[in-house]
């Protein structure tokens, strides 16, 4: 059995509870959040608190908040010599006060606030700084379902930076479709499972052996027409940096 | 009952053989390719031919071939008064010659040689000038699973050009985060999931409610931090360009 107090009251913390709650050989002895309000329902589930002097024991402290509060946060939790980690893809595991076992416990995935999360499609990534402590977490990620990967902090960093690119800026791109659309008056919703399909190819495929298109095939034609299609001046220094890119990949010339 | 002849022996073609071949009330009467090799194994499920001039009567002819090549084939084709379509994003209609009746059936979709694909996943994009023809069209759609969608031809390349940003670009973003994690040892597998989920969100939800992150949040420490961590300049070019993108979408002041 572990037993686990929850820090923090956001999108991650409010998952990993609800994981963590149903899991088998583990119990979320406490939450903690600086607003008693946005954790209160559920209470019932779960003692509560906004009172960091009224932590109780546990085996591992979970600080899900948000990256510039880590560290005070951890300085301040009345204990030492428990395992303490933070769930950020970008915090040093050093950020964390030395008085305590030191950790981290990162989930990549995109959170959003309603939709019920599958742990199983979230690989958390560990670190630890002695064996034990790494296996308790490994416990912890294997308990709520999800596959567990031991990185060190320059693997985490990477690894964040890259999520940036596959999340952010390709939801950017799904965007410029959506605009490109809906100034021509066509459907975005008929792009959708275009979408589906280059996330599926690259389960099994190299994202260099699964590219196509004009780009790779550099075909001038194409891309000309393409580049005066564009009306908007930034889609088209994206449309241009990103063909060049795919040249750079596939040995072509630049633009 | 429709009959079909297919024209040529890439991968749209190809599927498209295989989809119409299984469907119901849809029989295809011959397949025509310049090199009768590579469609060979097809031809106990089919008539094939490499000779043009021997083609059959049918009620549709879907010309499959590169772009550049479609004008001249359906100039060639020994027949008038035929509904001929052709399956390319960006041609236009009007380069079917106009001793036919002229159409397009577009699929929206990334096509990879070997794997079985389900048209049901495969949205097709309809062009045709009168309504009898675009009706048989859908039908076509319909036989194989497709929703179809009717389209104008700026609609079409509306589309196309869309295309391009959520598959072949998308991919490149993978690609980038392919380099990044392998230069750091970090497994580009830990993104897989989140790869899925990100394709997964915009389903339901539209890219602009579905971002998330640094950019959006106009975090600058982040930012700051992962330009650095970037070591290929082009890579850090994109995260620029991306990242502006997004605060422009999302009302944040320049970089």
């Amino acid at each position: 059995m572990i037993s686990v107090v929850i820090i923090g009251g956001g999108n991650v913390a409010t998952h990993l509870f609800k994981a963590l709650v149903k899991a088998d050989n583990i119990v979320v002895k406490q939450w903690y959040n600086r607003h008693l309000k946005s954790i209160d329902i559920y209470k019932n589930l779960v003692e509560t608190t906004d009172n960091l002097l009224a932590l109780k024991e546990a085996d591992v402290f979970i600080i899900a908040v948000s990256d510039d509060a880590i560290k005070e946060l951890a300085e301040k939790l009345p204990f030492e010599n428990k395992l303490v980690v933070h769930t950020s893809g970008a915090v040093s595991l050093y950020d964390i006060d030395k008085k305590h076992h030191r950790g981290v416990f990162y989930p990549l995935q995109t959170f959003t606030k309603d939709a019920e999360l599958d742990f199983s499609n979230v690989p958390i990534c560990i670190e630890a700084i002695n064996k034990s402590d790494f296996k308790t977490l490994q416990q912890l990620a294997n308990a709520i379902g999800s596959h567990s990967y031991k990185v060190n902090n320059d693997q985490r960093n990477a690894l964040h930076l890259a999520a940036i690119f596959v999340n952010n800026f390709t939801n950017q791109l799904y965007r410029i479709a959506h605009e490109i659309t809906e100034s021509h008056g066509a459907e975005f919703d008929t792009l959708k499972p275009l979408i589906l399909e280059t996330a599926n190819k690259v389960q099994t495929l190299s994202p260099y052996l699964a590219q196509t298109g004009p780009a790779k095939r550099n075909d001038k034609k194409t891309i000309k027409k393409h580049l005066k299609k564009l009306e908007n001046q930034h889609h088209k220094e994206i449309y241009e940096l990103l063909t060049t890119s795919i040249q750079r990949t596939h040995g072509r010339k630049k633009l």
